[in-house]
């Protein structure tokens, strides 16, 4: 069972998330895993609702992943139901049918295909997924649907996140307000399972699915796919936009009609991106690596994503140690082109290290008050072409060996 | 400064190492950043002494690995002189010029050219490397040559290894006996700098250094290259081998002559890595893992290593919690070949897992028992192919934190 787990010192506030037309929430205990909490969310969205979706790579995914694969290529969506305690992974045919199970109840309350219905789960792997608890309480959810239930739906989706994590913003779109919230889950752990991220974005646009579908797919390689607490992959990450159309903007022509719109939803994932940084296990440091100066951006987020998953940089910042050495390693393991001779780095805004050596009489106070803050920025400058990239992580502490090296009970 | 870190549970005696014919060792206390103990090597090799060296793939290499490289198409080798404390790497110009004055120091007493001379170091990160307090102890070093001190020379490399590291082996070559010893260092940590392996292995054996080099190219996949502690590559990382002839033997026709050697000098690899990864920084358990029916040996390795290198699988080990579910995991999330429904898992020779789904009714008490052990065995089996791949890591625990997460004093 998850441990009550402190608050994560880089948490953010809830923010106040107002209702948007074509989508109802209902959340309720199922008793899945949790006692005394909910954890089940139903959404119920309206007809014509468009969707789009982006998946795990890991090559072992959940049921609902595979469900949701499934069912994406009609690009419409009625219903989502997200569970917390049982991730439905590594179940084999049983998973698939208590899948379909969850679906089919949701598509019978809501009047719908179960094609419609998309489905999330986190929790333990490889454990018989009891959906005849999510279909006993399908009807009271059905019953209980309103649109202002944001902030029970972020907590619903919880796992051992310390904190609910939700983004919104507006745009407009042909001169029409739209709205677009989400909500998501970040890395918690449930023995005997992995950190796992789900996000559920909705927005009131009205915007063709093959549309959305590009926005999303693009706005998901700056934002959730730019951060790592660990460098391990769940089975069942999901990110998954709506777009129910209600706020009656006219139909979108080409790309341009959506820069605003494109502007505020890549807001939204990257607001929801951090937050999931933010609580990372065990993290005390939220750790921003710029890379600039590579052969390509690819390039760039790949050195990038070297230094966020060394374990030799992440605990050098949980000891507030301004270790451009260990930075230089990560940079000559990632594989990537370097030159060490041309390499720069820098801590907190003051360069450490240029054209292959240490700056020599660099200012070390700045750094030293930079290491001790919660917001640890690293830049990284190759000097070899202008591929740019950004990534984010944490740093690692013990609370992650005591979050994930516990005995299980 | 290292910290006195307490003795590994995993650690193994240091065996008796005979004198081996055509190398002398010698070490002192140059000061480099150690006090108090030896932190200088120096290697006498006979004249027509061969060498084979394989070096990290870090793009960002310490000066000596850069020299090491420079000069190995020479193919032979008088000298050998490693340090601890400085790692010379990131020092620009004035570490090239820092490397060739260790090597040139070393010529001028063993009567040799300096492009004879081999050279490791490691330790800080981009500080000036002091090679004068090496020069200032080399005719003094050079006075005390002798065959006999591989113990003084496998504790005089360490940095913050918390045992020291040796094997040796026999073997026949054309009837005539030889013998093949050799140290290593591993996963200590010197602030700011990163765990770096160094292995230096001896024989009598004559052979030429193409022949070695090719040998020990070979031998290192399966040993040093499929070790990790943290999946952090050091800019140091060095393995020498060096062949004095003085045994003898009469000379290789062909590969099959030297079949009995190869055996044993693969024997002698795998004994050092096996004690770099039993002094993995906060290791408390030794975790060799197996996987079988991949669609290649190569793929099988790459399991092996995302396995190994999974964060969430090492403190699951590390909590003693037999937890398959982050095994499927970390297979999925290799990016090789595996199909979820045909997987099948088992730690301590129990299969918990097949087929895609948890085992019903598996024996969990063995298991228990197993997690308490020291020795931990993976078994993963793909269900694809032929493919298999052995590497071996240890679990990541609160040492880890506190040894590389500690302020920088």
């Amino acid at each position: 069972m998850a441990k009550d787990l402190p608050v994560s010192p880089l948490a953010v506030p809830l923010p106040e998330l107002p209702a948007i037309g074509g989508v109802r929430f209902a959340t309720a205990a199922a008793g899945i895993r949790y006692r005394g909490r909910d954890d089940v969310l139903l959404a119920s969205f309206a007809p014509g609702t468009t969707v789009a979706g982006v998946f795990t790579r890991n090559k072992c995914p959940g049921a609902p992943v595979t469900w949701c694969r499934d069912i994406l290529p009609g690009g419409t969506a009625r219903g989502l139901v997200v569970n917390a305690g049982n991730a439905n992974v590594f179940n084999g045919a049983a998973g698939a049918a208590a899948a379909r199970l969850s679906a089919e109840a949701a598509a019978r309350t809501l009047g719908c295909a179960p094609e419609q219905v998309f489905l999330a789960s986190t929790g333990v792997i490889g454990e018989p997924m009891p959906a005849e608890r999510i279909v006993a309480v399908m009807d009271g959810l059905a019953a209980d649907l309103a649109p202002e239930r944001w902030a029970q739906a972020a907590r619903a989706i919880m796992t051992t996140d310390t904190f609910p994590k939700a983004s919104t913003r507006t745009a407009k779109i042909g001169g029409v307000e739209v709205r677009i919230s989400g909500i998501a889950k970040g890395s918690g752990m449930i023995a005997p399972d992995m950190a796992t991220m789900l996000a559920f974005i909705v927005t009131d646009a009205a915007v063709p699915a093959a549309t959305l579908q590009a926005l999303l797919r693009r706005g998901v390689g700056p934002s959730f796919n730019s951060i790592t607490v660990d460098s391990d992959t769940s089975t069942s990450d999901t990110v998954l936009l709506f777009a129910t159309g209600a706020a009656g903007n006219p139909p979108v022509e080409d790309a341009r009609d959506l820069a605003a719109f494109r502007r505020a939803l890549n807001a939204v994932l990257h607001d929801l991106a951090l937050m999931v940084v933010r609580d990372g296990e065990g993290a005390r440091k939220l750790i921003e690596i710029n890379v600039a100066g590579a052969v390509s951006a690819r390039s760039a987020r790949r050195i990038g994503l070297a230094i966020a998953n060394s374990p030799l940089v992440k605990t050098a910042v949980a000891g507030e140690d301004a270790n451009w050495g260990r930075i230089v390693m990560a940079v000559g393991k990632s594989g990537e082109p370097a030159d060490r001779d041309r390499l720069a780095v820098a801590i907190g805004g003051v360069w450490m290290a240029r054209d292959g050596r240490v700056v020599e009489g660099y200012d070390e106070a700045p750094v030293v008050a930079h290491m001790r803050g919660s917001d640890i920025r690293i830049d990284v400058d190759l000097g070899l072409g202008r591929g740019r990239g950004r990534v984010w992580t944490c740093d690692l502490t013990h609370g992650y060996i005591d979050i994930n090296g516990s005995y299980r009970s």
